[in-house]
């Protein structure tokens, strides 16, 4: 059922936003009131947006109308979730069972991705002692992730949130860097850095197919064999994560291979073996089990079918509630953690790749507007860029924060009365309440409008759990925002015909604008 | 006069968009005219903008309506073009002499920036030569910048943009890193990385007032007294870059003091002393200088009146019309070029915090959408990202793609007949076709309806002279689109509330939300 087919849609349609003030909603019981737990020791507030009991009693009448939790049931359960590919949809199995045993062609496919992981686990006890080491017979102390898109932005991601508080802790195993871009630049930039002896790269690609990938590999083993070192065999420098049925799984050309499978999404992938394999090798496998613990509490906690208990679910409602009520086009992410640098361009793909879609589940054309545009960067960075527009431009943008109580890093000064953590916190709540309230002036250029929504995850600390239950919390989200939409959130259909033309261009092109922009480019 | 009110802004009302077909208009013919020399050896091509000659035509009278060259002259002669602050706007002295000599109280302001530009060229030699060296008597390898929004993102986006080039070449004088966030996670890190005894830092504020800068610096000095390395004298260590009228200026806590003044924009630095002291220690004068020269070229093509000359000129028009005549609220900045991958977050911060204004140069309010939102990854990362919602999402993005026929670093390799830099290339180029034309297909869901405007800045290399006509190329567009709107592009009045609160919070806030926030967030 679409959207604006649902009573609850008429309902919601019949309220007017113009009589919904955000200045007056916000109040000290409000903030007190409104806030959910999200696992990892996170909590979700809602205070600040633009949402009237009234409202959000809609939007529990939508959920229970879209039957949204018996859907998300259904999905870990093993239903077709992916219709357009005729696929299960089964990342939360990667960290924990949510409901039955999910079989397929006999296997248990909770227990294929545990095995997965207990394999990652022991590979990295024997690279961390040394037992496995190059094919110079040194050690590995740095691992290269070759992969895009999911195999890369997720993984990253976690990695940079991660890195400051192993090293803190003197628990960084192996640096980790990344090659994605195929543009060589890209490799060769990362190759000049690392030490090859003394480097294992993870080939990540589902398919084994994937062009970028496939090139980066190919240029990493050319550059290792040209680079005249004695003994260097670059085959034994390289592992795979991959499906069981791709081209990689059974080459002699990797030191191990480890495996995903077509019902784990590559943005959904960062808790299988894709973002197993190389968190594992820095952090260590404990670490990576963390991750897994707290993403899977954040999705046992999304099976709750009353929304004000459910921070997912609200955040997934007030966002259709912000796109399709108050229509506002795009939405970010500001997380108060340095840390969190990269978080936003995972979420960017998370949510524009599953959401960005104009028909239903039955390929039907859809009347209204799904999926925003996602875009962030940490505070207090952003506040001295983009949000000048935030708060004076002639948009709405609604805004996500993050913070944390305490950063990762123990060293921290007070000047002029205040630590530099206080100070970052103490921008946060200014922020928050600057927005929503806004201010009146005289000078018309030093008015703020106010009105400007915002929610915020915060908790203790970006622990390993914290930071697993913030990627379950948005994929969650996300999910329940294509329920909603009745849209396909797990297939990427629109990246398909840039591939094609990709080709055509690469083969010699028949279409003379092709020939032309080729040319500009120099191909 | 308000965009509005001119005579085109009513003719470009009455044109319907839905008569205008991007899959009609691009052609081949179109393909090669619609070209305009950028500066820098870079070329525009805006053959795939929804626009038609009729809509140019218009664009052209508003042009003239608008006094547009006539309003550029005027401020790099020295108007007072930031009226709310009652400041002139010299950035383009910076990199050279456009029109009249501009004095300020018997200064010659080209001359003053230049003359900053010769005493930082000086201090580079005696630093590369080991003249000057750190407090320990070990020469400086590294430099590290601590700044916030102009004083970061455009000097780090321009020092990795050019790193791996200047590796290539063997000509990297000084590794560079950024401190930023008042979350003391990122000094941490960086200073973990750092040999502390080799490295110079360099502090930046135009104001010397800035708090996270401030905190940091204090972070950075303290952190090295207490290292315990014997004779460290962390002042030894440190350079400032601020106005002669900051605190900063004359205290003897750094080695030297290089300045800027006023009448640059932190948004608009990157040329001035902000700039060019991390730029020139990193890769040597002679190569901020012709970062300096790209730019100055693509200055004087801004001069020219001929919108069909004038890419900076054609490029802000073209935008006006896809932001209040087709109603596209945003627009994605994707460079196909590992290189610019922090390129997208200084022009978000250059085209949101200029143009992201509610009122006119008069405090008037304003009734036309101003500045759009401003985001993007380079290519090919976002194809396997956020590009599914670009192709088949619900609403429209106006792209600005970046390419160039050659890669900054030569070692590459044939996979499937092409090399990685032509797979670059042929991936931009099917993207744009893919963009305009679409595709029809039996099912909805492999449907992609075309009509995506782009444009297309393409050059040989990124050259530092390239990279100086790009930066210069969209601070040109935004400064004629701020013409346009008849907005202060040159102000940021959005950001003090912001500041405003936070110290309230900091001192012990009244308002029992802003007390309950700082709660939450551990302050």
């Amino acid at each position: 059922m679409n959207l604006d087919a649902t009573k609850a849609y008429a309902v919601l349609k019949k309220i007017d936003p113009n009589t919904i003030s955000l200045k007056r909603l916000l109040t000290l019981a409000r903030i007190e009131a409104y806030s959910i737990p999200a696992g990892g020791g996170l909590t979700y507030n809602y205070a600040a947006k633009r949402v009237t009991d009234r409202v959000l009693n809609v939007l529990q009448r939508l959920a229970r109308e879209r039957k949204l939790i018996a859907q998300f049931e259904a999905l870990y359960n093993g239903a077709v979730a992916n219709p357009g590919e005729g696929r299960m949809v089964l990342h939360h199995l990667t960290r924990g069972q949510l409901g039955r045993d999910v079989l397929h062609q006999g296997k248990n496919l909770r227990s294929f991705y545990a095995q997965q992981q207990k394999k990652i686990a022991a590979f990295c006890r024997q690279v961390h002692s040394g037992k496995i080491k190059g094919s110079t017979g040194k050690p590995f102390t740095t691992v290269v992730q070759i992969g895009i898109g999911g195999s890369d932005l997720g993984p990253r991601a976690l990695y940079l949130a991660l890195e400051q508080y192993a090293r803190e802790r003197g628990r960084l195993r192996m640096e980790a860097r990344f090659i994605s871009n195929v543009d060589p630049d890209d490799a060769n930039g990362v190759l000049r850095d690392v030490d090859l002896e003394r480097t294992l790269f993870i080939l990540v690609s589902k398919s084994g197919t994937t062009q970028e990938t496939l090139a980066n590999e190919r240029l990493v083993k050319a550059k290792m064999a040209k680079a005249g070192i004695k003994g260097m065999n670059p085959d034994r420098h390289m592992i795979a994560v991959t499906s069981e049925t791709s081209p990689l799984a059974q080459s002699s050309e990797y030191v191990r291979a480890f495996f995903m499978d077509d019902f784990i999404g590559g943005r959904y992938s960062s808790t299988s073996a894709v973002g197993g394999a190389i968190l594992s090798l820095a952090f260590g496998p404990q670490v990576f089990e963390q991750i897994l613990a707290g993403a899977h509490e954040a999705d046992e906690l999304a099976c709750e079918p009353d929304i004000r208990k459910n921070a997912a679910l609200m955040d997934a409602l007030i966002g259709v509630w912000e796109r399709n009520f108050l229509k506002y086009p795009s939405t970010a992410v500001l997380p108060y953690s340095q840390a969190l640098l990269r978080f936003p361009a995972h979420l960017q793909q998370l949510d524009m790749e599953s959401n960005g879609k104009s028909v239903n589940r039955d390929n039907r054309r859809l009347a209204y507007a799904t999926g925003p545009l996602v875009f962030g960067e940490p505070g207090t960075n952003g506040q001295h860029s983009f949000y000048q527009l935030l708060h004076q431009g002639t948009d709405i943008i609604p805004l996500q924060f993050i913070g944390f109580r305490k950063g990762q890093t123990r060293f921290d000064l007070k000047v002029e009365g205040s630590t530099s953590q206080q100070k970052l916190g103490a921008n946060l709540a200014a922020q928050i309440l600057a927005f929503a309230e806004g201010k009146q002036d005289p000078n018309r250029n030093k008015t703020f409008e106010g009105g400007r929504p915002s929610s915020l995850l915060h908790g203790e600390q970006l622990t390993p759990a914290a930071l697993g239950a913030l990627l379950a919390h948005f994929e969650n989200k996300v999910m329940f925002q294509g329920f909603l939409w009745n849209i396909n959130s797990f297939d990427q259909e629109g990246v398909q015909l840039g591939k094609v033309l990709t080709k055509e261009v690469l083969r010699g092109p028949k279409d003379e604008r092709l020939i032309a922009y080729a040319r500009l480019l120099g191909v």
